[in-house]
């Protein structure tokens, strides 16, 4: 498989992750989000949102939005497994990867940093306020039900890795960049560690691929 | 099967619809947003997150995340399917579902819009021009894809509805709401009254729910 991906997108991390826990041999092409690479027309005319991650999975059209991707990964490599079987417990593995995201993630990507500084005239300590704020709105939700309800156990969902695993550390990451006190969330930190002491998650960490600052 | 919706949640509609598809029965319980329901203790208890929908299926714990529910749906009752089988279509189906249920109506839900006239002291008009921001954004990516791409038919994914549809109405129906100029989708629009010429979706529309404005 081929993947059009950016070391910073979190999105492109939990493919990344999927890839690595599945065993699927996958060349990852790095798209300067920086330099606008993903707004060209050559990368339009891959993902026309001009958004990573973009699969390509040998010669079909490409694939877009993590999500989608995690559930076609999971439908033609169903070894190893990335949601449970029960209808039930698949159902709570997607409701917290989409408390990610689709509830947390996209309210904080560049394309809404960069509109609320231009349009709104908002310095950037005021418009990373938003960002704090959104954070903190999805980790206390987070924490909330992963401390309180049956399901949660080593991971997310019991005690495999599922799709809310690679939701919930692909946002942790996050909180370090945008400085986010991380004190209130001790179960979601719990787990996060949990999985990036598995060498799947820790080689897909943003700042160990090719474009990332040196630490 | 018993639903926490509201009229107005385009969350709640595209499951709505997916019952009505399918023909399950469903008792849907009004949450008062404007009355700040969703925020009470009662309502915390089931949704943590304070949103709707919140679906219960007989005794097991509350289903939350429109897409979640959607495939649990689809899990639990595959008559009549909502996801195209081959799984490269499901993916691109799946994929015009997030393109806005992630990328775009997460963005311009009234916790947004509170915050940007709270915290940035933002009168009303201004913080909706990033409101239709966020549906030009999204209704352009989704014009270019269904126009462009092969799978489009008289749905987004061929012939049948699917998971995409449910969202792109959702989308469709608060263009009027917020005042979105619909000239530039008309692949789009076609495709959303395709949907609302249906039975199931004619009866799921927000207007028609208790608590809904009158017309």
């Amino acid at each position: 498989m081929r993947m059009y991906g950016n070391w910073r997108s979190a999105a492109a991390f939990r493919v990344r992750v999927a890839l690595n826990l599945k065993g699927i041999p996958c060349e990852e092409i790095f798209i300067d989000l920086d330099a606008g690479d993903q707004h060209a027309p050559a990368f339009r005319a891959i993902n026309p949102q001009g958004a990573v991650p973009a699969l390509f999975d040998g010669d079909g059209p490409p694939l877009t939005q993590s999500l989608a991707i995690l559930d076609y990964l999971e439908e033609t490599h169903p070894n190893v497994p990335l949601l449970p079987a029960d209808p039930r417990e698949r159902a709570r593995a997607r409701s917290l990867a989409q408390l990610v995201a689709c509830d947390t993630h996209p309210l904080y990507v560049p394309r809404v940093r960069t509109y609320l500084m231009e349009e709104y005239g908002l310095p950037k300590e005021r418009m990373l306020d938003f960002v704090r704020h959104v954070f903190v709105t999805g980790l206390t939700t987070l924490e909330t039900r992963l401390s309180t309800e049956d399901g949660t156990g080593r991971f997310c969902q019991g005690d495999a890795v599922s799709h809310a695993d690679l939701c919930l550390v692909s946002l942790w990451v996050g909180t370090g960049i945008f400085g986010v006190d991380r004190g209130p969330f001790p179960t979601v930190g719990r787990i996060a560690e949990s999985c990036l002491s598995l060498d799947a998650f820790a080689r897909a960490h943003p700042l160990k691929q090719p474009g990332a600052p040196a630490p």
